[in-house]
């Protein structure tokens, strides 16, 4: 079975206020990961306090990642450390804030959903980046994601990541999220195309239960799509000092790409929707086969058996039951009427 | 059962003029409510009439919230003391007015809708609010609101509702509104949850009663949430003196949280119609099942009736009914006939 | 039974031309009324033929009012008076003119359709308006109108009316003609909300009648207000001289009173679909009942029926027919395998 | 039965090329027919090659009107000889070009389609106009069309035609052809009057081809009148010297005509949309009506059948049978149960 | 049995990668043909390397064709010649490109989608052009394209292709490519079409399939015409050097046949989409006949089967069954209840 899950429980640890819901804060640790790089050297660490995520010293490159947004403190603090705006944090630490750019001179604020396909369903996680002139601080809802190449890229120096600036592995984060969506996509691609094929021939109530999960699911991924095509066009088309020239046009290759990811979801809408279509009208053609066999089968033996039930009266005075005749002629008739119908129904290809 | 209510009663105690209808004075009090208040000092105060609603010395501000538009008098003379147009007052006499924002130089009308979850259903309450350089005007239709928090706020002085202008509190009032939209959201999306699962195992008709409620109470919420949409968005860009510059950002922050709102209806939208043709398609489904279970009994069960008819019959002349094979024969052809006719019926997958 | 009626009779007494259909002369006589009027006086009367149909003298203002548009002469004759291009002449004469504003630096052509609510449907007639600077030439299709209070505000001096210019006798025409369509969709928000609640527990055929007829209804409607929309919205935003800066306030009004009847139109067009698809529904869902009643007592008696027809046979050579427990075997089998049965149907809920 | 036919047979006489499919040259001879005219004098003539069509001298106007354009060589040379481009050319030889204005300096090429009602269908014929600045030169597929009251007026002198320009003759010409979309139209409208009324009470199978084929003529006169529509703005706001300022405000005109027909095939297909809804709920509920009076009888009589089949099983111990009251209580019994059963349904509205 | 194929294998021989999926090196051979041309002379060869895939020298033209971009490493070292951007290499790499013109000042790189009507479906095929200053380079995925009139114009040296530049060679290609749409189009009409006449009279389940991977071939279809039609747009609107003055006229053309294209795709899913209707509604009025046979039937003689059951029953005191006119009687009542029904239904229109 899928299912659409949130890590989000339902009511508990969660505290409802006027900014949306807030993640409370949970026993797991906070994992923070701080990748200092240049272009020639590099260093990782984890850290355990907010004090040393503060951005670094100019002519180097800091990305600081943050699994777990659920200790509002730490999260509070490294924002204060790095000047975020009050309502910024607040959609930061809410996790159902709508997928934006908020430019802010200083700093960038990126919200992104990342999509995980788990066992029980879908997964949406949300993921925060304050992006500022040689540094990044990304929020996570939890420990994993799908950033281990791009790390591997800071480590081993291949590719120009660390030559590049801030801006550039912004891309990088946000292409890995995008190119994820693939993967969710050509899952739900398959399981439509499984059903597709027998849905005229053998219509089956469960496809009914995995049409609308589909249908479900393409309802909760458009919302995190759309307003995510929105964000890389605002950072496309931003004239902000934060985007160089040169990382512009790679923004318009993930624009394309996310054009793509809409327009694969609104294919997938649009067979799921013809797939329940044929499928209603398939029960219709099948329900009517079966009333054709019953009423032809109705036809036939109902007046026969009348019939048949006139002569088992007890009547004292019924002239034909002491014929010789009678009995043939019964079954003469019966026959008879039996083939006619059968025929007057294979005219009017009810067979 | 969920339902639709507006407090006005139907016909009764409505007088229906040009500008729609005008709710008429009720036996209930009006209750009016003036906040005074700067950043070190407030006072609160319950008055009879409207004499005492006229704007506040500069310096300081003042807030006057009244509750019942049914005395038009009385809303009359108030907005007369704030020098209001006579076609804004008929707006907020009317409570069918379109959700808007009027910039007049002196003043900004603000007209909302308020959601309350009550028993029988949700209430629509009009919010109407003049918005000036040091003061605002609320009225609404009956005792009782969700800006407790923000009265807190100006009696502790927590915050910063007391250092800033009336446009900070104009903003906190309709942040409360927008963030209650959501409390109404959520019953409907559990409610549509609830049924959800079991609409195709289980498709009952009471399903169908909650979700033809559910579209129309969405088709309501659209009327009121959009407009709101438009009115916070011009607010946002409006380049009115009354709105400060450091508010305008608050106000893009509630302009997301409005999004978010038209985004949960829509995909609410969605799931009930879906789940409505899921409904549908199940229903087909599960006559198609009993239309078969119906189509076997009866296809076996009839031809025989026949047959066992034709030997109870009262010929004289029935030379099978003396053979000793007779019986055994017959009940043969029966026992056949059955076993092959469920053969086919299991080859057709109608068992 | 409701039905949507315009006074054009079918194919009689109207010409087709290349300008669409033009209403013929009629017996009935045309009715001219001319109010001339300042702040200080005023003067009603009705006149015979076209001659006084002219423009008053400057400082006065003057109402001219012709029920009947099938007099072509007397039409053409009055535009003439007032220099009325023959293309807007044309305009006028035909009833199945699309509502719009035609601004032509003389005069402002205003062309809405006034809705009646009469016995068999709703009636549409078209209003035709010349407004000039000191003037205002209405030319309606038959007696009898909406305009009552306008006139005994004219007469009685109440109100700015008399004071004000032509442009605010127009704002106060079309906002009686916008109130107006007020009463039909409240009518029809009547018809629906009657149908909604038996929909789902009782539909019945005639329902569908109605909800088709609320259906084609609306469908006109639309056709009436959209263009009403553009119209109001085209005078409010026009830089003509003819209507002053005062009055565009009030136009504003009507602008948002028009959106109003489009949401309107919108949302019961939007109830009574969905209320056709739960209808449709429910009739599944009955149909389903139905045939579960028939299948359970099919599938119960029909085996049975064959059981007791096999010991009706007359062979005579059947064993079981002369032994003292056969009758009562017979009728244990019969009651068990009823039992089981119904047990079965109620575990599948099919009772 | 109503079908949509073009001139065009399916496959025979039609080369296919990269501009689509040209319509060949026929048996049947082009028709050319010139009309020379000045404010005062005339000339109409036949001819029968290209030669003598060439644009008149400076001071006449000159309407050249060609029927057929299957004579491929004829149309190219007399495009020659007023200069037109080879893509025009083409574009007037496709009779499947979309209807549009190409305004290239010298001339405006104006493609529209004309509609006809003949026997089996509407049929489409593509009309194409030359307009220069003193000549018109207008191609049509075959002899006949909608000009006869043009043609009059250019022999009579009657009206403003001949004292004025070739833009003048070209506004004439597309009034005369938007005109008669009407008549298609009104013929549509009577068309689904007549099955909406019956729909409800006697929906019958020829309702559904009628319905199914006029969806399909609305797709095809959407394809037709939207670009019509495109076309005539373009012309109404074009620039172009060839379109005088007095001509403007007819094409204007022209132009509510064209949204009228837009809106009344909008109309006629959301009725008829409407009435395919009604139409499959009418079945439904008939369908729901049947299987009630079936169900009905069934409940009723195949229980008893079986009671009396075991009064007719041939058991030597069967007590009852020698008793006196056994036949009335059986009748009794069915009785009894037949009236139960009667009242049930009448209760639950299957009577 | 129709079916959409792109020569893409699943899963096989297919690098996943942030970018899409990449076609993998193939044992087939790519086959690169070089075109050399000017307005008087021709060469045309086939080599083997990137090597001799060069930019010419100035005042020639050259045309360069790829089949098969499985070879990356050949791919690449074409575009490093040209000096393809390495996100442009990508894109021609990746056959799920979304259509697109990308300008880059040097050259714009085109990217389409051609389609093919191969055995057992549509196969998608990506083409992909370099267009220069004086060169084209073409890849393609496979051997076999639309463009063989356009060698055969080359080698002739008829029309003016070689007097022409580039831009103009992209117009043929554009054209071939975007021409050979129809044919794919007029064979889905024809599908349809042959479907459309039979559906009320003898809906048959094979024409749910045909329709079902209609709408799915034309959800693909528009997912490659939509964008294609941006492209001409973009490139008929484009400043570039590269595109002369002259070409642009030309480009436009092609936008008509595209916007024809989109048109004819419009009409074609909505005629089958409302087949579909008309399919579901005649199974619906076939199962509503089937029912009434069925219910006339069994209405008819179930009740008299009861009938003659009880005179069945061996009751000894049975006082009609000694009596003469016993068995006539209820011959009699039941050829009268028979025609008594016969009559209820030929007035219900059953029968």
């Amino acid at each position: 079975m899928v299912k659409l899950i949130t890590i989000r429980s339902k009511g508990k640890g969660v505290t409802k206020t006027s900014m949306g819901k807030f993640v409370e804060k949970r026993p797991g640790k906070v994992k923070i990961t701080i990748f200092d790089y240049d272009a020639t050297s590099f260093q990782e660490r984890n850290v355990d306090g907010p004090e040393e995520c503060v951005p670094p010293k100019e002519g180097t490159f800091r990305w600081i990642n943050i699994d777990g947004i659920y200790d509002k403190e730490l999260v509070e603090k490294v924002c204060a450390n790095f000047k975020v705006h009050s309502l910024v944090v607040k959609d930061i630490l809410n996790n159902e804030t709508r997928p934006k750019a908020d430019d802010s001179c200083e700093y960038i604020c990126i919200i992104m959903k990342m999509l995980y396909l788990e066992k029980p369903g879908i997964i949406i996680e949300q993921l925060s980046m304050i992006l500022g002139p040689n540094y990044i601080v990304t929020f996570q809802e939890r420990v994993g994601d799908v950033f281990g190449p791009i790390r591997d890229q800071i480590r081993t120096g291949r590719g120009r990541l660390r030559k590049s600036g801030s801006d550039y592995l912004a891309y990088k984060l946000i292409d890995a999220v995008v190119d994820d969506y693939f993967v969710i996509l050509d899952s739900m691609r398959e399981k439509i195309e499984d059903i597709e094929e027998e849905v005229v021939m053998d219509p089956a109530p469960e496809m009914l239960t995995v049409m609308h999960l589909l249908k479900k699911e393409l309802i909760y991924l458009r919302k995190v799509v759309w307003p995510a095509r929105e964000l890389v066009n605002d950072l496309q088309t931003s004239e902000s000092p934060l985007i160089k020239e040169t990382t512009v046009m790679f923004l318009k290759d993930i624009y394309f790409h996310i054009i793509r990811v809409v327009d694969t979801i609104e294919i997938i809408h649009d067979i799921v929707s013809d797939t329940l279509d044929i499928y209603l009208s398939s029960i219709s053609v099948k329900t009517n086969a079966v009333m054709k066999v019953l009423t032809v089968i109705a036809t036939i033996f109902i007046p026969l058996t009348f019939l048949v039930g006139i002569y088992g009266m007890n009547f004292k005075y019924m002239p034909e039951l002491t014929e010789p005749w009678g009995y043939p002629l019964i079954l003469g008739i019966s026959i008879t009427a039996a083939v006619t119908m059968l025929t007057y129904f294979w005219k009017k290809h009810w067979l």
